[in-house]
């Protein structure tokens, strides 16, 4: 079995048709708009019929900091749903979808793997049911107006200086990260230095994932700043009226997509924003339909727990109104071990100290997600070359620290590989011991709020910002800005700014290098360290080898 | 019933579920891809199952030169497939899909109009089923390899200044016609000035509407030629070994889409290339799976007769092995009248001198559409305004030249108002009598093919090109690529290239400003004119009136 690759694996399962799998949450036909016979969206008006139903239980799948040798976050919460389902639960997981661009890049995202993995996987690592299409186009609807406003005459007094909204396209194209538009002469417009981001960083596919319903995105979108004045006021896209047409291009997108499981349990797959600039956790709105539908919701967070899982409380439960019953951590011996300082060439040999070492990464998101109130337990994802010394050195670690770790091997055994730990997540979240609470209030000021983040998750002694970017958090505040939540972007590989320090650093400082307001999607994005927001295709790009075989198959995607 | 705008008699249609349109068809369910309730890829798998079956009869539906008066070719086409199965035939139609960028420049293109719409008339002015977005992605990626592989380089030799692959967006945007990439240092690549040209202007659009099948369309996007080397050899997109993947991001793209008119009849709509610098018929594979599948196929040719339906014959039906049995050309009083010199405020006004004198326009159609060998008739698409008389002078005019011309009260009956013409196309269509054949050979020179066109269609004198064009055709001829159609980019609104010169013209000149060479479509763009390849966005957009209503309805785009 564990021979197979996760397309054959794919490949075999016995899909049911998406109405069949609409029908064990009780969603009506009618309801369900198909996109082929495996994937359908969910209707607006069923959705909001559903306001007055009790929500299920919320838990949060979250990991370590990633190492190369990977660790499985999907791929658990995945089996961690079908777990749920095979103990008797009516269960749905809620992930994001994959982006078009980097699958031509490195070999595609899989939607899971091994046994646990969401189907149809093809068609979600291509078009799906063209959310981020949707996204490209009202991005980019609002980035022409603005050039035609000026155009047209500059009614609003734009200081083409100082247009922050570029365009985007769902494409890893380094070309495109630095231009010059409007070339030409006269009836091109006025030349100026721009460039393109990649789909997943728009602030338009943060907004589709955090607000709650047409009208509100619709709100959030006209309340995105495009650019400045001379006087440094702000224009909105509502001053260039692009929000309605924006609205009218996303009213599909916003609406959750449904699939399923290789075990035919349902599965939302509904948006991917970025989760460096922004907050890479799945549509509110899928996650608060799936809770009204399903009696338990697994859902995950983007890199590990000090970047996703403070990002999902802080931003996305705070402003979603939704709590976590309990939380997930995932590990495997492998990334613990590199941790604990072994170099991946090395991760197939025993080594329990490594793995006693690394468990202070483990350790310290344990000791952070408590933090939010919320119970926690470590998912071993279990890899063939673990030995079981190794194994029993992380449960004991978990204990020694107030909790348990579960081996888990849904990845070679679906279900069946997960259900003590589903039992126990289960238990969990109907105990009712969370007590969740945001790392912050509302009312903190904006720096402190980021000193919060650094002090209490990172544990740094200190933040490190010049006088400019205080200044403009200031500025910020007095422009009714402070009461929003900060979402670092900060490398995903360390709880420090430096990607190369594994385990449990402590005592270091967290450097500001630039700050951003996403007005719309109702956050102040802080820098610390090199962003990319624009890929490069690699030397031999996986699209080299990606086509259609003679059996009319997708080769190469995976 | 007249006062109805077009949108709300589309939001009043009783449409039903796409499998029974489909089963009118044959079409099985589990063949039938749905995209919602009302919409549907047919499946490439069922396509390639019709190979054995017998053709329907292929009507074509052009028109006079296009005035701001209106045509209403669309509307006619969809009127005649209704009164084709009102009066007992198995028809079926086949249309362009609209492009999203220009919806939000000025009023959006609806599907017909009245009461002979396609329906959901929203959605198929906005995402649809996504094939724009495809072609969009498909065109990107190759974009993005090229300078990928320039970046990490260079193996192929391309010479920079010879890359003649832009990028493309479904959007209008006059600030990314002329641009200049790759800037901000080494990690972005070499700088160099290059653009952004519409979807529909993508040469992948125009591949995917004459390819015949999945392998046919890898092919032809492997043909394209994406730059040359110092040497003028040409670098094809084969080279840059984008066509597997290329092939994969439009595989479902390639399946035609079903949908329906307001009377419940398919209407298979798919693709939608330019009709200047392109060929401007909807998909080679819908009109040839309609013909399977129904003993009737109606369908249309962008702008007049002179551009549309001589690439029709000479480009689409050469290509595709298929001829059509009979042609409707439409006229209506009111754009005869324009042709005859009335100016757009006075076409209210009863003018039976200025009909007949516009009808100059309509009987050098009627000529050229002959010369092909193909039967036609005369659709008058009637206007309230429409004087007894002003009628008769046509039909008295269309009998004059040998044919037969009908009053079609479509727009305001449905099917009911245009059974004569039905009718009488059906007996055309069953006569036999067309004996198509296209107006030139595939081995005269590329030059003495616009010459044949020029002459015979346009009624020109002489051709005006420099040495440079000629010898540019005759170095494609001596690389192989003589054998190809040409397709003529000239203004819509003349026979000849003045758009202000209507009527029929003669012994005029035809003045070829460039020659291009789509080697994956398969002809040489000659481009005699200004011809802009991305629109830009009016003072005003209609964009900015475009929004959801408290209902969940679009207001603004129609």
């Amino acid at each position: 079995m564990a021979h197979k690759t996760d397309i054959e694996i794919a490949r075999e399962a016995q899909k049911r048709p998406i109405q069949e799998i609409g029908a064990k949450l009780g969603i009506p036909n009618e309801h369900l708009l198909p996109y082929g016979h495996d994937k359908a969206k969910i209707g607006q008006d069923f959705i909001e019929s559903l306001s007055g139903q009790s929500d299920g239980k919320l838990i949060l799948v979250t990991a370590i900091n990633p190492t190369p040798a990977g660790e499985g976050k999907t791929t658990t919460t995945v089996g961690l749903g079908d777990g749920l389902n095979a103990i008797g639960k009516r269960a749905a997981i809620c992930i994001r979808e994959a982006s078009l661009g980097p699958c031509f890049g490195m070999k595609g995202g899989a939607a899971g793997g091994g046994y646990a993995q969401v189907v149809p996987m093809e068609e979600m690592n291509l078009h799906f049911t063209g959310d981020f299409h949707a996204i490209t186009s009202a991005h980019n609807l609002l980035a022409a107006m603005i050039d035609n406003h000026i155009y047209w005459g500059n009614a609003l007094e734009i200081d083409q200086r100082r247009i922050v909204w570029r365009r985007v396209l769902d494409m890893n194209d380094r070309a495109l990260r630095d231009t010059v538009t409007s070339l030409g002469g006269v009836a091109n417009g006025f030349p100026r230095q721009t460039g393109f981001d990649i789909t997943v960083a728009s602030e338009v596919m943060a907004i589709l994932c955090l607000a709650t319903d047409l009208a509100d995105l619709e709100k959030r979108l006209g309340d995105i700043i495009v650019a400045y004045r001379r006087d440094k006021t702000p224009v909105y896209a509502r001053d260039i009226k692009a929000d309605g047409a924006m609205t009218v291009l996303l009213k599909d997108a916003m609406q959750p997509n449904l699939v399923q499981t290789l075990e035919n349990n349902p599965a939302f797959v509904h948006g991917g924003p970025f989760a460096n600039i922004a907050h890479g956790c799945n549509s509110v709105i899928a996650t608060k339909t799936a809770l009204k539908l399903a009696d338990y919701v697994v859902t995950e967070a983007g890199f590990g727990a000090d970047l996703g899982a403070e990002k999902f409380m802080n931003i996305k439960c705070r402003k979603a109104g939704i709590a976590p019953s309990a939380v997930v951590l995932v590990a495997t011996v492998r990334a613990l071990k590199m941790n604990g300082g072994v170099a991946k060439g090395d991760l197939g040999t025993e080594n329990v100290d490594a793995v006693t070492k690394g468990c202070e990464n483990l350790g310290r998101h344990i000791s952070n997600v408590k933090s939010f109130g919320v119970p926690v337990v470590v998912a071993i994802n279990h890899f063939v070359t673990d030995t079981d010394a190794e194994v029993a050195a992380i449960k004991a670690f978990a204990e020694s620290r107030g909790t348990e770790a579960f081996l888990c091997k849904h990845w070679a055994d679906g279900s069946a590989g997960v259900t003590d730990l589903a039992t126990r997540v289960a238990e969990l979240a109907d105990s009712g011991v969370a007590n969740f609470a945001p790392l912050y209030n509302d009312e903190k000021p904006l720096f402190e709020k980021i000193e919060t983040i650094a002090k209490r998750i990172y544990r740094a002694d200190e933040v490190l910002a010049d006088a400019k970017i205080r200044n403009q958090l200031k500025e910020w505040e007095a422009a009714g800005y402070g009461h929003l939540p900060v979402c670092m972007a900060k490398t995903q590989y360390s709880f420090t700014t430096d990607p190369t320090r594994r385990g449990a650093p402590e005592g270091h400082s967290v450097p500001v290098r630039e700050v951003r307001l996403s007005a719309g999607a109702g956050f102040v994005v802080v820098i610390c360290g090199e962003i990319m927001t624009m890929p490069g295709l690699p030397r031999v790009p996986s699209a080299e080898a990606i086509k259609l075989n003679a059996d009319g198959d997708i080769e190469g995607l995976f």
